[in-house]
């Protein structure tokens, strides 16, 4: 099987394939929207998208990519999140003029880069593909910030290690595929829904499941495009869609909500769960 | 009276302090970290910084700044954002090689700066500051995206113009400040609370406010930073915390809360109120 990931090989997405799956072959794709491009046209079997990280938060593209296509999330694996400060051989920390990553990883060293002076900090598309950049271009000045597993890949050194602010650092993935995996029981129900213009439409909406004893592990909203304070809901429900209470619960979602999706019902992550 | 914003004049931050109050004086700091300092310790009466766009979703820098300080919101003002590419004289759309932007002015133009190839696009810390250093510097295959009136005040030419993805982008913003205004009367309060870690926790915390028909406008969560999944949640809701009801539905949710905060009770913004 073939899995997608975006970025360049020593990106995280690739390392949280393998941890998903270590007999798949991960396949580098340029933005997310190719990731799902991929599985939606068949090159690919399966897709994986960073969703959610513990201190940076949601990755708001992949929710709205999740609903702009229709391929169902089938499982989901969490990666442990080092960051280390990159560069070609003979660089310093102190002749640094640049430093190069995605947003999400400048947001997650945020007070590291705080003690960089006179830095230009420079958004990229890819944390990976950042290291490769700056081993291409070989500038003892500039760095990035990226996996060390990139370092080794791309011939960088290590300037600083484990830069990110917090220890705790997690990205939360979602694999993403045309047909339903045949391990574990689905047991997590992702849905996307907007509500009714009214006072305690959200409430109304949660009553359907808390009435019923399902608990949501994860409640968010993005805004509607072009509908100024009008939002889309999304919502990780703990119960699978065929189970009974659940899909009532979705039923009853169903009376007031203009809008209701399920965008997948799958297997929830469990670290130390055995194969 | 004085007001901080971030950026340099020309940002959006000045252009919402104008629109806000046009006979207070804004007065430009550096960050967002820096408007809430400035509030706090004096040198300005009030701050004015952006918490949610349209398109983009939330400002999620300034909801973490209003837990870590203690200056409460004391208004809010709504801004129609049109973002213009411009550059030096001279320059023009094929010859350009870098764009440069704060990343929600680049997330909120992602439609046009697709169509642009083989040009890096350059996170920085404000539009103006972009427009600014865009002309200091004056090399013709670099832009800036900033408002129409940073281009006037750097003399910059327009090379487009209107080209965010969405014609109603419009950005909200709080106004913070020491002291209560002395304009209006209260109808929305900001609370932020956690959640004890257990089913129907988030149902039970909003049906404080819908059993007694008071309507939230916006709930947001955001992580505890180094507590993976676990959520700190934003809520305006829809009266003046001296409201009766909201003062009982306040003291419920305190009841399950294992913390509570307001972070201000202040007059909803109406774009056609007459002062």
């Amino acid at each position: 099987m073939r899995i997608a990931y975006q970025g360049e090989p020593g990106a995280f997405g690739e390392a949280a394939a393998r941890l998903f799956e270590p007999r798949w072959e991960p396949v580098a794709f340029r933005t997310f929207d190719d990731v799902f491009e991929g599985v939606e046209r068949g090159p690919v079997h399966y897709g994986i998208v960073p969703i959610e990280n513990s201190v940076g938060g949601s990755i708001h593209r992949n929710y709205d990519l999740l609903v702009a296509h229709h391929v169902p999330i089938v499982g989901e694996v969490e990666l442990p999140v080092v960051h280390e400060l990159l560069a070609p051989p003979g660089a310093t920390i102190d002749g640094l003029r640049r430093v190069y990553s995605h947003p999400q990883a400048l947001a997650q060293c945020e007070r590291f880069l705080g003690t960089l002076k006179g830095v230009e900090i420079v958004a990229t598309y890819n944390t990976a593909g950042s290291a490769k950049q700056v081993a291409e271009e070989g500038h003892a000045d500039a760095a990035a910030i990226a996996s060390a597993r990139a370092g080794e890949l791309y011939g960088l050194v290590r300037l600083a290690s484990g830069i990110q602010d917090y220890d705790d650092n997690v990205t939360r993935f979602l694999v993403i595929g045309r047909r339903p995996l045949a391990r574990g029981v689905p047991d997590k129900t992702t849905i996307v829904f907007s509500l009714a213009n009214e006072p305690g439409a959200l409430f109304k909406a949660l009553s359907a499941f808390a009435l019923r004893g399902i608990d949501l592990t994860k409640l968010e909203s993005r805004p509607l495009p072009g509908q100024p304070w009008q939002y889309l809901f999304y919502a990780d429900v703990g119960a699978a869609r065929d189970d009974l209470a659940c899909g009532r619960a979705l039923a009853q979602l169903a009376e007031s909500a203009p809008t209701l999706r399920t965008l997948g019902s799958y297997p929830r992550w469990r670290a130390a769960e055995s194969r």
